[in-house]
């Protein structure tokens, strides 16, 4: 990892760390806005972290369903660092904001989690549609929410997750709308990105995966899909968010909605082909 | 290839013969029904044969719309064999039936060309669709006109060809309808094959490609396409054939439609991945 040597040194100007470090260094200063757009190149990933005794069964939850939960980086319990994606990375501060949750609800949206860490607390770094959406626009594919500047269309659908543990529930969808060569050219290209949701799940026919109106996403923003375009869905990463939810959980901390961990990981380096 | 040592010896019984030589020698003695489910397994191809001053247009005009025009064998100018597809292979008589052109029409079906092959014949062999059809079939799909028993439905479409000498026309496509799920597993499998006609060049919205009535094919048999289906449409390889066609050549000679070249190379051979 290239950015292994510029990780900050004490008095180090921030115009030498690599785009990724310099983002989560934003963060720990006080950086709470989105990361749409920040450290182009690099992963972005959905965070939950879970008490131990839970953090077995989600694990489970994701292996089962790894096209919705693609996990990227898992920590050690109880340590807030996880290597794999930034060596100096530290979970616990380098998000813009946290969301702290409490038998299913939102009791909290820290900028940072130093007062809510604990030693039996495991860290999962699920992938984020950002990196298949990079591969998209390099291919000259037009993504209709990235146009209009606005966040992409999310739906549950009637899809049912495996359930491990407390942990079920519908998978979430994101939708991207496309003419039908550039439907099957997002198939291919997204393909290549397994550890990125992979290829979409379903395309066409909304209602037949439970999309009563495709005009009123349940998360994100509606867009139009144009008469000669066909509806693209691919299985998003607000779901272990939505069956963490759901599961009413004593205490979780996941990321909140659009405001990333970025990782040194480069989104080309995910591609198996 | 196993089956060159399988080449037909003197008194050898036809039992010994790998699949596709004894596929071979059955036209060679007379067969002249379908080759669908012949040889299983081995690669079956469109043929074309043009007078040398017109097969170098020809030659580029499939170099230039590859999807409908794969092709997998070419012969050197007057000779009848093309030894990459099987070592004994005689263009002239190893089809069950072919069709003679003249001013565009055709003016003879024989089992054989014996008395039409001259020194300044190029024998063109194209990919087909009955390998990747293989393929959808290993990976558990089903095939609705396979299921049926009837020829693939396919159109004339409004995509024209890239044009080379005297060949132009509009890409001629094969539907086959799939569920979504199975609609996005099909471009993953046919992208492995781009030797026999690779991605889907369309799918759902039949009059995007100027096809009036899905249920009025312009070749081959309708097929019904449920409501909670999308058409998948694939470039075929009547699409030579037609360019032919309408190019009204003074002289060319085609295999008769669904009475293909049986090839010595295994479909699996041609998956790029």
């Amino acid at each position: 990892m290239t950015s292994l040597a510029r990780t900050e040194r004490p008095g180090q100007d921030t115009a030498d760390l690599s785009p990724s470090v310099a983002a989560r260094h934003a963060c720990r200063n006080g950086m709470a806005s989105s990361t749409a757009g920040v450290a182009n190149g690099f992963v972005q990933g959905n965070l939950a972290i879970l008490p131990e005794k839970l953090a077995s069964a989600f694990h489970r939850f994701c292996q089962l369903n790894p096209k919705p939960c693609p996990i990227i980086g898992i920590s050690d319990v109880g340590d807030p660092r996880i290597p794999a994606l930034g060596i100096d990375l530290d979970i616990r501060t380098d998000l813009p904001r946290y969301r702290v949750w409490r038998d299913g609800e939102v009791v909290e949206e820290p900028t940072d989690i130093m007062a809510h860490w604990r030693d039996d607390l495991v860290a999962f770094v699920i992938g984020c549609s950002f990196s298949f959406e990079e591969a998209l626009l390099a291919e000259g594919l037009s993504i209709r929410h990235i146009e209009r500047k606005v966040r992409v269309p999310m739906y549950r659908t009637n899809i049912a997750c495996s359930p491990a543990g407390p942990f079920a529930g519908p998978m979430v969808v994101s939708m991207r709308p496309f003419k039908p060569a550039d439907a099957i050219r997002a198939v291919q290209i997204t393909t290549r990105f397994p550890a990125v949701h992979g290829a979409p799940v379903h395309l066409g026919h909304p209602h037949a995966i439970g999309i009563a109106d495709i005009d009123k996403p349940d998360y994100g923003d509606p867009v139009p899909v144009e008469a000669d375009e066909i509806p693209v869905f691919w299985a998003c990463g607000v779901t272990p968010q939505s069956v963490i939810q759901a599961a009413k959980l004593p205490f979780a901390i996941t990321h909140a909605p659009g405001l990333m961990l970025v990782t040194d990981l480069m989104n080309k380096q995910l591609a198996v082909l």
